[in-house]
């Protein structure tokens, strides 16, 4: 032939063996977790934002139950979106009478407050069925700018303010944030999101990080404090020779010096003085991670949440939040900073990378490493807390 | 934080209850129509124009089933749309010899009449497996410039005018027509064409009823006569007072004032003379069904039919017909009436309602209520006649 | 009614027997081929053009496995792609080390050669994981401008050359190639590139067949010789009357006469002498079929192949080589007939009716005549062949 003929680099090969993979090849070690793709139950999730439900209806899915958001005299009210008659969506029909919501089929009409059937419209007023049908309702609460609902097993839902971050309850806020809704399961984006390995490799390329090296390997601890656990750093490596391979580092000439001492304010070394609200929380690290799929990331003046809202087994929802503890005149540089720049370097691209990863993961099997110490933690932590709610649960006779 | 808070609205409501749905969980109680999500087998389905079948081979696909249709001389003839050689499609294929339809693979050629192999070109005018193997032919006939097959288990067709409605056998008859493609299973598709309850309310604001008040409920009963069952109307309710709702009315100062009197020609009283075909044939109610879903409104001028034909579990074809018994130059300002606002009003936006609905329609689970007794005598209906034509087969050995 | 009434053509047909279909039901005559739908392991498959592979990792999928290929210092490796640690594709990474890929997600690094994890770049130069995991390898060779991968159970691979046609190996050719993804399983793909009785109907509109005559039928015999069987014509026929339709030809005007004599090179009489190398090989048909899916056919001055690489169960890959056993600047005139019209019409439209085909055949079920024959003789080949690799493969204890 006339093509250079190359030697088949066979012989020294490792044959591919079909079959078992490497590592642990389910989660049952974490049955709770494990069951959980679709998201757990018991907790508020943060749906869409507030503006967005109006006097029209609307549908949102979380864990997978539909479930159609309106607006009725300022107040958001929401009902299982289906109609118990023929299955039709509630979220396709609209308002015939105040405090009501009718199905556009048979003008079935449900009270937004307890979900009774209050007229079914094509059958009189006399209409034996009245009364006779109460329609699924959700606790609805605003935060932040946006819509939570509450998805439980028919337990009494707690205080909206019980669930989220401690430090937003009681402090004057201002909040910058994305909603977007992501492919892949909401278990892949939260492990993302608290891992303790990935941060410092996969963004190290992202523009947010231009002038901020990453350190290239770390040790920490994980310290559990309440419902949350912390990843405490121990050492940071900013430079590392790997044996047969060489040097490798994240450091560049316009990058910024790596911090001499290690911090546990941000993952780059602080530079800033920290804000007293945040500084008064004590944080023992800048990543912390909550039930159902919180995640904590602390700056010296800011802080960064993000909720991982389980639509259903395949997607999620995103919700980046930055927070400021400013008032007052004080919230219009951030408003700038954040719509400057935040958004488009953090919420954006930095934040672009995880959906990437959260996308193309494929776990298990998997072979974990040394910092998946923080995954294994977060597991467990998810795992005790569901066993205290199904206690919780069974004591009360609920669910 | 700086969003004014605002309590959940959590703790008067009914809270979720996972699990089951009200009502009736599944359609066991008519197990023939349960099974029959693809369609009840032994009847004459519309399946396209006439003018689309043409010597060029055509696939339709009904009741799961794909066929090939292709004119010859004039006739059109129906096969099973598949080689049993390798299993192409016949209809990728075309005409070698007059009466036939050959295989584009190896020219398999099958008797258009008989289905019988004539020839197996690439095998030689002395190929072994000529007569050895017959296609499966459909019963094919042309009516209302549509064709029709019939698909049964195996026994004789009947005449197709025993399956269309008895009127259009025998009476001079103008047509215009619509065949539509749609999403949702037949029965969601039928059981709304002869729903009670949903036309008053659904419809009350297409353009085909503008200057027609709807009533707000019915009072009706179910009379079977034959084949057909009517939905007879007893009480017309014009408004009413929904307790602790208020009143609701279909009516407004445009819309013409509603008749003194129950009518049972069309749904919003009758103001004129009825077409003397329709009037002999003494139709007990303007609303009527027969199998294998078929539904007929009557007008006082002309008559609407729909048939419903399942293509398959999820899909139908919408089949929609309004007919005068006109002849001769009376026809013209019929078309003119149907090309000039019948299609667009009725047969378009109206009609448009309907298939919205049959699309998210999604039952069982259902709740059913008072005027649903016109789907319970419906899906009994369905139920007897299939009862009757299984005992059938199994007397004459068939099937 | 107004439209002329058509008989319905109901009677004499034969009725529609659902269930069972004519013929043979499954290919469980053959369980190795009935088994082997995404493909036969064992074999070296062509994957890909060499210049699509580069430094930067590309993903195949051959036999439904997915694999990254990378170019380093020339050579081309190939790895399971498939990151052990949390799933995620190695072919998203890229190089941080020369010889080695690294994993986007948390750097993990592998030796392109023999798989060993080198480092895990986020957990420092002592990650306790490294040689303790080793990624999957495949056997990778180049060859006619294309990269091959050996996919097996485990068994060395032998050199590619013994799986390539034996007249590639030791004679100077030169190429002209077509790779096309296309959908339909590779069998069906196969089959009908050896199939006796396709060519003469199928493609005898093709633009490559414009003026020559394809026979109506063949008498073949098939004979095996070593690995490959052979369809040896013992008769064509190039007209033909079927009793009952008339008589049928392939014939024009202006197409060449037919042959007097039954020829062995070319489905349509050889006209021009044989090239040396070819006349050498003493092919006893021009139609031969190789495992695992090799079609070879055989014309007076090129050879033209084509190999079915199964991608997966529904999908494979299509390369047609057409080769001249020439040299120097004899390739000049090749290049310019293949590019100028062998490329369009032969690789192109004539192909393109084979993908046609192959993208619809259905079977099993399946109803085989007698030129089925060399279908018959492909699977007992393929059958014979797939029992003597697992003989082997037991008695080497692998797999």
């Amino acid at each position: 032939m006339s093509e250079p003929s190359r030697t088949a680099t066979t012989s020294r090969r490792r044959p591919v063996q079909p079959g078992k993979l490497p590592g642990r090849q389910d989660w049952s070690t974490w049955p709770n977790y494990q069951a959980a793709a679709a998201g757990f139950r018991g907790y508020w999730y943060p749906v869409c934002y507030s503006s967005a439900i109006t006097g029209k209806p609307t549908q949102v899915t979380m864990l997978g139950e539909k479930i159609v958001l309106i607006r009725d005299n300022g107040t958001v009210y929401g009902l299982k979106d289906r109609c118990p008659h023929r299955g039709v969506p509630l979220s396709e029909g609209n308002q015939q009478f105040p405090g009501t919501i009718s199905c556009p089929y048979h003008g079935w009409t449900f009270d937004l407050g307890t979900g009774e059937l209050k007229a079914a419209i094509t059958d009189g007023p006399e209409s034996p069925i009245c009364g006779k049908v109460t329609q699924p309702t959700y606790p609805v609460a605003e935060r932040l700018g946006m819509v939570w609902v509450f998805i439980g097993d028919g337990e009494e839902a707690p205080p909206i303010d019980q669930h989220l971050p401690e430090e937003l309850a009681g402090n004057a806020a201002v909040a910058g944030s994305r909603i977007q809704r992501r492919v892949g399961n909401w278990r892949f984006a939260c492990e993302n999101g608290y891992d303790e390995g990935h941060a410092k490799y996969l963004h190290r390329t992202s523009l947010w990080r231009l002038f901020k090296a990453m350190p290239v390997w770390n040790k920490t601890r994980i310290e559990r404090r309440g419902r949350w656990i912390y990843r405490v750093q121990l050492e940071q490596h900013w430079e590392a020779d790997f044996p047969g391979l060489g040097p490798w580092s994240n450091q560049a000439w316009f990058k910024l010096k790596p911090p001499k001492k290690v911090g546990n304010i941000g993952n780059t070394g602080s530079h800033r003085e920290v804000d007293p609200v945040i500084a008064e929380q004590n944080f023992p690290g800048f990543a912390s991670v909550a039930m159902p799929g919180i995640l904590r990331i602390v700056y010296p003046t800011f802080i960064h949440y993000e909720f991982y809202a389980p639509i259903d087994a395949e997607n999620h929802l995103y919700v980046g939040i930055m927070v400021e503890f400013r008032r007052g005149l004080k919230v219009l540089p951030f408003y700038l900073k954040y719509l400057g720049f935040v958004r488009w370097l953090f919420h954006g691209q930095f934040s672009a990378q995880d959906k990437w990863m959260v996308e193309v993961t494929d776990a298990p099997p998997e072979r974990l490493y040394r910092p998946d110490d923080s995954l294994l933690q977060w597991r467990k932590l998810a795992e005790e807390i569901s066993e205290e709610r199904a206690a919780r649960l069974r004591e009360s006779g609920v669910g």
